[in-house]
């Protein structure tokens, strides 16, 4: 039998699999561990890239920020790396203050222009038909009240998370428990349709209030939007937490192999067969999923383990994610500003606009120390997009003729958007801070720049805007990764499929983990979390294995 | 070989299913022509059942008129049905006038309650961000507008519909062709953004305007909201049309096999093995697929022939399509009409109105003569809706907590609505009529319904609505449908991929027929289309496959 042998063999480059390859060389430091990545680089949906000419900027593709009051597992992760780096002399994980929300950027809804204090502050301009109880709040204020009408208590701040979690758990409205509910039918109970849409267009996110389990659902928005969030951006880019793991996994003597794409998997008792996608078959005694929902849908029809599994994976729905990022000779937005009470000339230049076109959202994005850009070349977060209108951008994307279908990844480029007398200048991105991918590769198309381009123009109520000088973007909901984030969907129980889907087969070592199956969904903190649940699964049944037949684990 | 031996299947017993089956018995009168239906009934998207208690009206779940101006292929059918189904003293299949818009009637928008006739009349109380030029038209103006600014001319009724097909395959904007645009994408370009939503909220439909295919939205667009449709409804329901064409070749020597669903088929040059999903092999000489996409999509895992068309099948998508009807003791929306000028009291009675609520359109339902409700037992089309809401409705569904999924197929209603004291009168559904399912099957649950007389009494501005009697939906995004109808995507040349798939493959008696890969997508008229292509392509193949090997069609 000619096939490689390995001992675990972690399917997933992202942050849960890379953690997950770095805490197991620790267990067994004599095993062989490899991870398999199907890309090109380590990361997932943490997507770090350097925009050309803008030396002090990184554009977040995918995850940007954590939560650092809240997101305990991140922190400290973090906290443990940079005492590693620190005694290597390498540069550590930096973070700084990511600012949302300012009362003077602009809120653009229904053809009107406000600026987000009016929300507050002018009620009477807000373009909703808000109730007289509703009226002169903010969207976040909204949901919060809302949510409180339906678990009396629940948003009193006194509460740790796990208490809300605990109490939206027990919770019934209507006499049909919450898990049962979805978030869109209980708030359409509690508040007009009107402030259900004000809250959608306002807050900037279509898929935080959909029809989610609502049991879940309240819990996390008022961990991520609800009280006093203190988010955290990343110096040289989130990606840096993945690239240090998967460093260390390998100076620890770990393999990682890019551009291997599982195609199937089959298990019948002895070790897995795994089967790449270039028809190489390689067998290992334990198997980690680390893959987002789709990904695992992907393999399932010709991996009958997960097939038996189907219910579990299907318990959680993937949901769109959209970013575009656009560079510029100088930071225009700030003239969009205004003067204040006492003369003073307040500009626009950190946190985001809100609007309901297609854009959604705007972050004027800030330098590698958190300071706003006052001048020279600057970026925009252009469009941070999760819901429908993900639709509209992917129709401005090139088609290939030959092929008729509208998926199957990302179209050949027929025609880039190239910025004027920028040829050749365009690999900002070098290797120095470990981000190993190239801003030319989610380079935006031609049409798509443009309209993005026509409506920033319009949100900030601008006649003239200088050229886009180059744009890059990332459409989450392409294969393998199906969407940004996944959502726990109705009638599921989550608890009790976070805790099972980690190791779903008493009769197999194959483990699942990543931010799909977690209560912290759509976080880097709820890939760590899956992995910490799964970790000790692993650990026990290998303790158990070894007994039963010790040094039997791998061979046949 | 046991092997049951057919010569032609037909697999789908939709309205292009049964069609092919009737025409081609008449053209191979010796040969065993086999129509395989997966569920339980003919009809496929057409679905009408009896309402308890309300002899003279039909609830159509499903589709529910004809353009009797410009679909020809469906008004010669029903003609030509018609003489037969008198010789035979057979009822036979009648038509009424179905209203839609009227003046009367509301639209209940951002919180607001209008006439349908104040979009013209009373233009400052649309509350809408409309420019100059948009302000004071209707949602279907505003896009006709649009279009005519897309495709100069396009909009003159002096056109047929093959012109303006023409000239929409032919055009360009912005130097590249329709056919490479989003109708979205091209809308935005020439409209507010507000006039765009206006459209969507106000015409009551939102998977029209979404981004498909311009080349093939436009002219679909103004055949069937924009140019003077004449639409008719079907005094016994629209599925009496399938039936009586199953009828007919049943009454031919035909064969119907209900609940007989196809898992996987095979052609290797022989005759084809089609495998059924209780494991029966069958070989049939020639096969056609008259199913939808997604139909299409369950079987292509196991099917490497259709594997190798793929690109032509995920050529359109799936679109959702949700309907419920109630029922009440009286037409209680009647006292929602107004006093005109002169005096008098028009009620609400007839065509629909329209919300951006979930609901989004309500129809008050005509009896089977076309005529209004005036008193006594009445119902209502409650919702029609066709976009996301969907997902709103499907959150009200009882949900099985052993299947964590949010797919696979209707839950068992744990919580059906019950009509006070009018358990036991259900089945009003007789076999008179043809019709062959009930009601029952289809019956909505509490939460639903409750949550759809809110919805209905608030649209309505009431106080007071009497209590729902019996409810019934349908949500056609589910398994083996996928949507309500089909739509072209981006990029597809779709004259060229209408006119290859009928048959696909030139060395495989392979035929696919319906709704989805053709010019009238999501109606009748579409489906007769695809069937009518096809038909001439079987006989050739058939009448060279004779020369070639005389009566060598079937046997392996």
């Amino acid at each position: 039998m000619s096939n490689e042998q390995i001992d675990i063999a972690i399917v997933g480059g992202g942050v849960s699999g890379v953690y997950s390859a770095w805490k197991l060389q620790k267990e067994f430091p004599g095993q062989k561990i490899v991870v398999f990545e199907g890309s090109d680089h380590i990361g997932g949906r943490l997507l770090s890239v350097r925009p050309p000419n803008i030396p002090d900027m990184v554009a977040e593709l995918g995850g940007m920020r954590i939560l650092e009051n809240t997101q305990h597992l991140v922190v400290k992760l973090i906290a443990d790396l940079n005492v590693i780096l620190k005694e290597a002399g390498k540069p550590t994980i930096d973070t700084y203050d990511f600012p949302v929300d300012k009362d003077q950027n602009i809120a653009f809804l229904r053809g009107i222009y406000l600026r987000l204090a009016d929300f507050t502050k002018k009620p009477d301009e807000v373009p909703y038909n808000l109730s007289f109880l509703e009226n002169g709040n903010g969207p976040g204020t909204i949901i919060v009240n809302a949510i409180e009408q339906i678990v009396p208590g629940i948003t009193d701040p006194g509460h740790t998370e796990e208490e809300r979690r605990e109490m939206a758990k027990n919770a019934k409205f209507d006499d049909i428990p919450l898990n049962e509910w979805g978030f869109w039918n209980l708030l359409y109970r509690v508040i007009s349709s009107e402030a259900y849409q004000f809250s959608m267009d306002a807050g900037g996110y279509d898929s935080t209030l959909v029809n989610w389990n609502a049991a879940d659902a309240i819990p996390w928005y008022l961990s991520d939007f609800g009280i006093n969030p203190k988010y955290k951006g990343f110096k040289n880019g989130f990606q840096q937490v993945p690239i240090t793991l998967a460093d260390l996994f390998k100076a620890g003597g770990g393999d990682i192999r890019l551009n291997r794409q599982l195609a199937k998997f089959k298990f019948e008792g002895g070790p897995f067969e795994l089967t790449f996608s270039d028809g190489e078959v390689i067998n290992a005694g334990k198997l980690i999923l680390a893959m987002p929902r789709r990904a695992l849908d992907l393999l399932m029809p010709e991996s009958p383990r997960l097939e038996q599994i189907k219910s579990l994976i299907s318990s959680v729905t993937p949901r769109p994610l959209f970013k575009l990022f656009t560079t510029y000779m100088s930071p225009w937005w700030r003239i969009a500003g205004y003067t204040n009470a006492e003369g003073k000339f307040v500009p626009l230049e950190s946190g985001r606009s809100v609007t309901d076109l297609p854009l959604r959202q705007t972050y004027y994005w800030p330098k590698s120390d958190g300071t706003p850009a006052t001048g020279g070349r600057s970026m925009l977060l252009a469009s941070y997009d999760d819901g429908n209108n993900t639709g509209f951008w992917d129709g401005l994307r090139p088609r290939r003729s030959e092929a008729w279908s509208k998926g199957g990844g990302r179209p050949k480029l027929a025609d880039p958007f190239i910025g004027e007398g920028e040829q050749g200048a365009k690999s900002g991105n070098g290797v120095k801070d470990g981000l190993n991918q190239t801003w030319d590769m989610y380079e935006a198309p031609r049409r798509m720049v443009e309209e993005v381009a026509r409506q920033l123009q319009q949100m900030h109520n601008l006649d003239y805007c200088p050229a886009v000088k180059d744009a890059a973007f990332r459409d989450w909901g392409e294969d393998p990764y199906g969407g940004g984030w996944n959502s726990w969907n109705i009638g599921v129980k989550s608890a009790e499929v976070r805790d099972k889907i980690v190791h779903p087969m008493d009769d197999c070592l194959l483990y699942i983990c990543g931010e799909a199956y977690s209560d912290a969904q759509g976080w880097v903190e709820g890939a760590l979390q899956t992995a910490e649940i799964m970790l000790p699964h692993l650990l026990n049944k290998t303790e158990a294995k070894k007994q039963a037949k010790p040094a039997a684990a791998v061979a046949p």
